[in-house]
C-alpha cells in the first residue's frame, strides 16, 4: 500500500537559496509516515498513549529537484520492512504531475516510554499488516 | 540583570527574502531566557525535571531590521515580571555595533507537568529574584 | 472576510511539554494569510516574483489552550487593516468544536527585493479589498 | 582537518518523546559545516554572495543515542570528498565525554544563482584544500 499525502509547501520552510529547505523534508516524510498509518487504521497518537514510540534510528534521503514555496507535492509513503524490533519506511516527494523531488527512506526502533529498545506489542504490530513482495518505489 | 547570550544566524533560519525567517526569533529568545535563568544559577532543565515549566502564554516582538545568515547577534533578556503565577521576560536582538534588530517580551504561566496552572514552587521562585525596579530596556 | 484554513500538528511540531510548540504557531499564522490571500484571489508567490513582500514587522501572539500532536485545528484570518505601507492580520486557532487555542495579530509592510519599505503598487492593493468595518474576532 | 562546533540543544529542538527531534540534527550539521570552511578560511556567506551555493543532494544520518534539551553537544565535521562538482561531508555529534549520538554524511552539488549545477570556481576550490587521505571518523 503506497498512501499519498498532499503538502502545501510553507513560507517557513524557504531557505535564502528561494527553494525549500533541504531539512523541511524530514517532517514531510514524517507527516507521510503518521498518515499511512492512519489509513492503516492506526492512530500513532494512540500508539504514543500506549508508551510505544516509532525512534527514528536511520534517515537517508537523496534530493533531486528542489520544491518551492506554495508548490503543492504529494508524499508517496510505503512500508520496506516491519519486523517486532525493526519497521522501515520508503518516500517519495513528487509534484502532481509525477516529476520526482526526492526520494527517502527511514528506519525505526520501536521504544517504550522510557526510551528503552522493545519489541512492538502485538496488538500494534498485526496493525501494520504484511510488507508487500515488490517494492516498486525503490527502483 | 540583563544578561547577553551570542547567537550566529545559521542557513536553516533563512527564507526567501534573503534574511532571517521572523520565526526563528521565538527560538532565540527562548535561549536567551534559558540562559538568563543558568546566569542566575537556575537550570530549566532541573526545574522541567521537578515537574515545573514555564509555560508561554504570550508573545509580541517588534521587529525593525533583518538579521542575515551568519550574522552574530546577541539576545539581551532581563526578568520583568516575577510572580508566583505569572512571570514575563524582556528581550532586545542587537548586532555587536549595538543596532537593535528586534524587541520582544514574553509572558509565562508557572504549570505542573500534567500542564495545570500552578503557584511556581518557592524553592523556585527565590532564584528569580527581586526584579529590578527599573526596566531600561523596555523604553 | 474570515477564511478557516485547516491545519494538522505535526509531530515535529511538538516539544517535550507534550504539546505543540509555541513557536510552531508562527508559521501556522503565516498559512492563514497566504490562504486567505489566495481565497481573495492573490497569489502571495506571484507578489514575491513580483518583486514584493509583505515583511512582518510585529507579531503578537496570545496562548489560551494547548495544541497536541495530531489534533485538527483551524487558522481563522482576517484583514484588519489594508494602507498602502501598512497591513494587519488577526488569526485565532480554534478546534473543530469552536474551542479557541490561540489569538495572534500580524503587522506588515511592503517591502521591495532589496528589502527596502515601499507603498504597495496599486495592481496589489486593490486586490486586498476594503477593510471590514467590524471586526468581530478581536473582542 | 577535524573541526569541532559545541552545539547546545535548544528547548524547541525537543519533541514530545522528551529527546532532540531528528530533524534538528540537519540544521546542526550544517552549522558544523560552515563552521568546518569557516575554520578553512572560507566564509559561505561570501560563497553565496559570489553566486555560488553548495546545494544539498544526499544526506544519511545513523542516529545512536538520543540528546536532550539543554545538552551541550559537539560537531565534528570532517570533508570526505572535493571534486569540483561533488562535495562530500562527514559528521559525527558527540557528548563531550566521547559519546557518540549519531553519525551522519551529505553531499553536495554546487549551484550558481539560478539553480544550475556548476564546476566550483577555482578560487573557492583552492581553499577546500586536499582532502585527507585516511576518514577515521567513518570506521
Amino acid at each position: 500500500m503506497i498512501h499519498r499525502t498532499p503538502i502545501r509547501v510553507r513560507f517557513a520552510e524557504t531557505d535564502q537559496m528561494g527553494i525549500a529547505y533541504h531539512g523541511a523534508y524530514v517532517p514531510w516524510f514524517e507527516v507521510g509516515r503518521v498518515e499511512w498509518l492512519r489509513a492503516r487504521g492506526v492512530s500513532y497518537r494512540a500508539m504514543e498513549k500506549d508508551g510505544v514510540s516509532l525512534a527514528v534510528s536511520g534517515l537517508e534521503i537523496d534530493y533531486r529537484i528542489s520544491a518551492r514555496f506554495d508548490d503543492e507535492i504529494v508524499i508517496e509513503t510505503e512500508l520496506l520492512e516491519a519486523r517486532s524490533r525493526r519497521f522501515a519506511f520508503g518516500y517519495r516527494a513528487v509534484l502532481e504531475d509525477g516529476t520526482v523531488l526526492a526520494r527517502a527512506k527511514s528506519i525505526h526502533t520501536p521504544m517504550d516510554a522510557n526510551g528503552r529498545a522493545i519489541r512492538l506489542p502485538a496488538k500494534w504490530l498485526a496493525a501494520f499488516g504484511p510488507v508487500e513482495a515488490e517494492a516498486p518505489q525503490r527502483t
